[in-house]
């Protein structure tokens, strides 16, 4: 069976030396969460997943959710004490509002929290991980009745959440959506049709769950100008604000698919249900999007978790499997042959991946920051600034992590030959599970389109301005460091076929749409490898700093050391071949017509 | 559920127009092959796959193989009368010896109905799989009493073969191997030992399965210079040459797998089993060996066949699905959406597998041919020439078509959105499936190695300087050719790389080995680009020649110009990014020691 063990030094090596947390202390919240608290935090979450979320994975995996006859839904053996266990440790509350039992801590401790989770067992941390986006637009978009009724008992772990947006016909293009609501006389609405992908749509962990759902108002306009969000719950609330009575809310199916068989996808039937309407009636896809990069920025980890545990595994297989001999001669004579991790081609996997996942993890680390800045700063160019950031990054997080995320488990799979094809070595699973977050929560496609279309044009292109701004200021930083330098040659190179790129945009995409959307995807990929060798310059440069501090053995820097060469020399150059099909334009994709593929 | 259709005439142009089959009249059996049987052959295998084998691969894969208590196992409902079907139309015989009964044409055929065997149900195709490496290496090293009494029944479909290398401590490195034989009197041997991973172990297909053991005599030199081959009969054959007693060799378990589930993948028990040393005692890896290149061949044609399969299903969807409108405006008006075959991004992953497709197909098919003209010419010179061909191109061929197979099957369901992660739209399946051939057969690492390590310096670089010279002459040959220069032109940039990377290799790896072995897999892909792009150049080419010949509708020639430059533009660009990584040698690599991972 697979094991895992949380990277809780990697994140404070993030959190208090690349980012240092304690600069963001005039944040509400963030004076609270000192290196000590963060460090206890981060160590009681990564007992949690260790000992007891990792153990049910392989397990929940191949017993999977049951339907039964009258709709209900049982989770894997272990499922619920671990849910138990996981609200009654507070786990739910790490960053919500105090107002509604929160402890109101950095929602980037919630972030990091997920990667763990999302490691340990991606099933399982979906159920709370849906609790954390109907908590996120309840208290976003809700009334004050609405807040009281629903954010404490979600908080707490005994109500959970889902959202409900895809039907059969309808996924990314929401405003195909026909699930109806009719206006009732008490102000509330009945909410009739079927949604499909419902994850976590239900299950036995709760007393009650909590249905954020897309609709449209009798009579409302065509398309997206006519969707509004409901909250259905499982249960309507009764006079003290416990689950009452049964709601017209059912789960007709559960979904056999290739991963995540723990978390129930359910085909969810809303037969003239209960419905109150959240936020503007018709602004309901608004509603969604102001959660969205939340949600995305969440998906991109799950991409970086997967990554991780499947990249652990690899490692101990590696170090234990004995095969062949080194091509310089026996490093194991005393052994029938030497461990595999001896082969310079087993290490080229094993250092893709750890070059990714370090640089991932920390580019969530530092747009998580950005996050929690743009929600809580009062200063108002500030929170701007950082809105700009999380915005135009959350695509790339989402996209790319994901792509790469799955990859990696590949990759970790293909370093156990096969065994790694075979259920009970649990690296198989992690190739499935790992395969649900580049679709998810907005296609990686539709994460590119966003990223071209949307977010790299919006406000006169301020906010990929400031981004090369500060790798330029990165750069400029460091010019004279001679050990960075070769490091900081690769950088400035993917930073130029960045830029080549935008500026073909620019020239050739305004006037031709379809030149953005073929580039898009290598756009996202290209922002993502610049992205993440910025963040193994910073990382390196922390690393020559503290290199004979004492605060670690030195072995930890040096060993970032190697991986930022690595990720520059091996993984930066893929920016030209990118930045190479952009320019290519569309002609070749759109010329063909369609009946003849 | 999934639908295939094999691609008939694709295979007819390549084998007609792009590499002329009537050029190989003179080689034993491509007499009798001409055209119009070739196509008859072709339709009636098409056929064949379409209506029988590939309607029962999704249900295959869901009931999967039962293991009985008493040691049998039963393959998925219908796979039986399927594969009656397949051995009474004689499609185990078409290249095989006609001593043996088998009908004597090119082995080329048998190498393009395995692509649609292997598209229509990767788990079927397996059984007579095989078979025909069992053939193979029976026909290869058995002595005259040997071949009669196993060839006509295997070529007869009667009995089916089996390979049994890996052990549970051992699977690259065979000269770990464990499996003993004792010499009896008789000239026989009793052979003990555990084997697994063994696809087609044990079923209910055939009236007997002869399993090809390698094992070590007792007392064999230490290493791979002591292990032997066996042939070991399920039933040993009685007088008669039909399945006589049982002999002691049993299924032990069958494996839970990622994929491939109605395939048998078996543990293997040998208890004292009767068996008989095949070709000369000690030398079982070389036996092996020479049988390496066609099975290595077949499982490339098998990352072919899934990308197929995937392909045209992708196809179908993003025509049908609607969802969203063009970038340039409503395609579609009269509907509620375009379909999303409209959008550049979907059109780019369509692209990118179709382009990996018809040249990897063409790959192939040179390469079976060579092949052919190894196995089959009298001329020395030629046959030198054409093994060269085959061994050099075979890891290539295996390494590249199964990683891009599996990436494009990838692709395929990613096009699907949600649907593409739920079991009954079949497209997580050929994921499942795809991921194996990367695997067995060798691990795609080590194709990389043999390329590098073994084939690419074998007598002084024959091989690669030849390669190299047909580009060169198909370069030359069309040089003045305007509407192939922008072409030509990636295809000699690729060139450049490619023979870059090769003299690196001769300047830093014969110092230091751990240079080859960190170059490897990307030298694999850098060289796989380069010889579909010289695919594409000769495609290009003829499909030039032949427009508006009247052979076919111009549409045909026009689809292969626009992939082919779409194949310049956007594929052929990462030799750079193979290049650079090579050249950048094994340091970061082996810096780290292996508790630093």
């Amino acid at each position: 069976m697979p094991a895992y063990k949380a990277p809780v030094d990697e994140t404070l090596f993030l959190i208090n030396d690349v980012f240092g947390l304690e600069r963001y202390g005039n944040l509400p919240g963030f004076a609270d969460a000192t290196p000590d608290l963060v460090a206890a935090i981060l160590e009681e979450g990564a007992k949690l997943t260790e000992e007891t979320i990792a153990p049910i994975n392989l397990s929940g995996d191949q017993e999977g959710c049951t339907r039964h006859e009258d709709g209900s839904v049982t989770t894997p053996k272990g499922f619920k004490e671990a849910y138990d266990l996981y609200t009654e440790g507070g786990w739910i509350s790490v960053s919500a509002d105090p107002e509604y039992g929160g402890q109101g801590l950095p929602h980037t401790l919630t972030v990091i929290l997920n990667e763990y989770m999302g490691s340990a067992n991606l099933s399982f941390s979906m159920y709370p991980g849906l609790s954390q986006g109907a908590y996120a637009a309840i208290h976003a978009h809700g009334t004050d009745e609405q807040k009281r009724a629903y954010l404490p008992k979600i908080v707490a772990g005994e109500w959970t959440g889902t959202m409900n947006l895809t039907e059969p016909h309808c996924g990314t293009d929401l405003g195909l959506i026909r699930t109806k609501a009719v206006p009732e006389a008490d102000g509330s609405y009945k909410i009739s049709g079927t949604k499909i992908f419902i994850s976590a749509g239900e299950h036995d962990l709760s007393k009650n769950i909590v249905h954020l759902v897309l609709a449209r108002i009798e009579g409302a306009p065509e398309g997206t100008a006519g969707i509004s969000l409901f909250i259905v719950p499982k249960f309507l609330p009764d006079a003290n604000g416990d689950a009452g009575a049964r709601n017209g809310v059912s789960c007709g199916s559960i979904e056999e698919k290739m991963g995540i068989h723990a978390n129930s996808t359910c085909v969810m039937n809303y037969d003239e249900a209960t419905g109150f309407l959240l936020g503007e009636a018709n602004k309901g896809l608004r509603a969604m999007f102001t959660m969205m990069n939340h949600a995305r920025l969440g998906v991109g980890v799950q991409g970086l978790a997967l990554s991780e545990v499947a990249y652990q595994n690899a490692v101990t297989y590696a170090r234990e499997r004995l095969q062949g001999r080194a091509l310089t001669g026996a490093k194991a004579p005393d052994k029938a042959a030497d461990p595999i991790i001896v082969h310079p081609d087993v290490r080229r996997m094993l250092m893709t991946i750890r070059a990714i996942n370090e640089a991932g993890r920390a580019l969530v680390v530092w747009t998580s920051l950005q996050g929690d800045v743009a929600d809580r700063s009062i200063d108002e160019k500030e929170a701007e600034a950082a809105e700009d950031h999380m915005a135009l990054l959350t695509p790339v997080i989402k996209g790319v992590l994901t792509d790469l995320g799955f990859q990696n488990a590949v990759m970790a799979q293909q370093v156990y030959g096969g065994h790694g094809f075979i259920a009970e070595w649990g690296m198989e699973q992690f190739v499935r599970d790992a395969r649900i977050p580049m679709i998810y929560e907005g296609a990686n496609g539709i994460q590119a389109l966003d990223l071209v279309g949307r977010k790299l044009g919006a406000n006169g292109g301020r906010a990929i301005m400031a981004f090369f701004k500060q790798v330029g200021r990165f750069l400029k930083e460091n010019a004279g460091n001679a050990e960075l330098a070769p490091m900081l040659k690769s950088l400035e190179a993917g930073r130029a076929d960045l830029e080549k790129a935008a500026m073909w945009f620019m020239q050739n995409a305004l006037t031709r749409p379809d030149n953005a959307g073929a580039g898009s995807t290598d756009f996202m990929h290209l922002f993502g490898l610049v992205a993440l060798g910025l963040m193994w310059g910073k990382m390196a440069r922390v690393a020559l700093d503290k290199k004979g501090s004492g605060d670690r053995a030195d072995a930890f820097y040096d060993a970032k050391l190697v991986t930022a060469r690595f990720f520059f020399e091996r993984l930066m150059p893929e920016t030209r071949a990118h930045l190479a099909r952009i320019e290519a334009g569309a002609d070749s994709l759109m010329a063909l017509p369609a009946e003849a593929f």
